[in-house]
């Protein structure tokens, strides 16, 4: 497995591979793999010849308070998964090579980068949108895998490839989660161990409202409702938000109908968590 | 000659091309080409195995106010020009395929988009980071043409590819002159007989400046004053901006040295012109 430090040398790399006729599938992260990255890497796997996986905490989506100093870095234990996964390169810059002295081109993606976690964390989806453009256009993939915990950055991302006319396709795979149900998220180290058995709450109140919805409920504001009262009276979480919405506009919803996300965050102590689930109601 | 009108009809005909190894060269414009757009496919002929004209008004980057409907359109004397220089493939996009409904993300240029033409135009800049990173997208090139005419826009397309990464190279061609002196536009045919002749006032007060400059000008204010004073005094424009700035961060300057961008903008109108020189100063 190789590790491309600098732009010439993955594009050299991959040159080769493409001169071949081989196929290009990118899993981009931001390091900390868990399983929940290795579901990305074993369809990239499958789907192409070639597959990249990017390791770059990018400063840019992270806001001035937010985890980005603390956020955790593992290359050694990332190194290993990649091998185990088959990936045939990774590229892991630096800081200076992404954003050298003088960078100022940024890509916003409107209303759908300022709604949910948009609110919560301005300019993040702006961080991501460019980081993203700013990739695509190094390793210029057939496919990119990204993971359907972080859905608004799905969508984000899936208007930035069509609305830029990026050659590229998006996967998504599904969330992974622990066998308690709680979303895998490099995350989740920071919790306590009490933190951690509370912030199953997530997941369980998500199926709770995604019952009550199979058994009739349409009403956006009385799921949310449910869910809400559910996280704090079972857990110590604070809520940020819980947000009923159409699955490709990110519209708030009244009532519940076609293709839904339901979406939240809530933080234990610094530590801020998020979760959703899809849902095709009729 | 080919005209293509649908992404997938463009990128069929260059991927047959590339895969026979050839080079794209690659002019973006609005039409109503002039001279100066010739010289540009010349480069490009001259450079590439391919070249490629895309023509598309572009709404994003026209203000509310500005001259987007009555924007010169001359479909049939575009394509005779492009035949005579030997273009092998037209983009004509509809405004519909290059902004579906839905559309929603944009690029900024930072500052860079905000001074000089910026300051008059706002979201200018926006329209054309985001209509070229498309064009790049689609069209792939090994390099691209722009004229030295819209300096700002060549400062804040270079830093589009080089902050994104895009695998394009940028190259700038001159300004091309009618005899008189007055800068090749499309804007041009806007003006009456008498503002025609007026407007020659922008260019000799550009090289009166030049002059003065080479005789140990250095005080970019008094520059700036001379400009303005002489196109006061000749002609009935009315001034816009007269600035002097670093060519590369378009910062203002007080001293007039290193490579130094003096451009300026005036009014006949409704027309609004533009005009620039470079000078590397000691």
């Amino acid at each position: 497995m190789n590790i491309a430090t600098s732009i010439s040398q993955i594009q050299k790399f991959l040159a080769a591979a493409r001169n071949k006729g081989k196929s290009i599938g990118f899993v981009p992260t931001m390091g900390a793999l868990h399983h929940g990255h290795s579901t990305l890497l074993r369809r990239s796997r499958k789907d192409n010849d070639v597959s990249v996986l990017s390791i770059f905490v990018n400063p840019t989506q992270f806001g001035l308070n937010e985890d980005f100093t603390k956020y955790p870095r593992d290359k050694k234990k990332d190194v290993l998964l990649a091998k185990k996964e088959n990936v045939d390169i990774i590229f892991y810059p630096s800081e200076k090579l992404m954003y050298p002295a003088g960078y100022l081109t940024f890509i916003e993606a409107g209303n759908l980068g300022q709604v949910l976690e948009g609110r919560s964390r301005p300019g993040h989806f702006r961080g991501v949108a460019t980081v993203v453009a700013k990739l695509l256009n190094i390793v210029a993939p057939e496919r990119m895998y990204l993971g359907a915990k972080d859905a608004q950055q799905c969508v984000v991302l899936k208007h930035l490839v069509t609305d830029l006319n990026f050659p590229t396709k998006i996967i998504i795979g599904p969330t992974v989660r622990e066998s308690d149900g709680l979303a895998m998220s490099s995350r989740n180290q920071y919790l306590s161990p009490s933190e951690r058995k509370d912030a199953t709450v997530l997941y369980s109140s998500l199926l709770l409202a995604q019952n009550e919805i199979k058994r009739g409920l349409r009403d956006a504001a009385k799921t949310r409702f449910l869910i809400e009262q559910n996280i704090r009276t079972l857990s110590k979480g604070v809520i940020d938000y819980v947000a009923c919405v159409d699955a490709e506009t990110l519209n708030a919803l009244t009532e519940l109908k076609g293709n839904v996300l339901i979406a939240l965050a809530a933080r234990w102590g610094k530590t801020r968590l998020i979760d959703n689930i899809s849902l095709s109601v009729k």
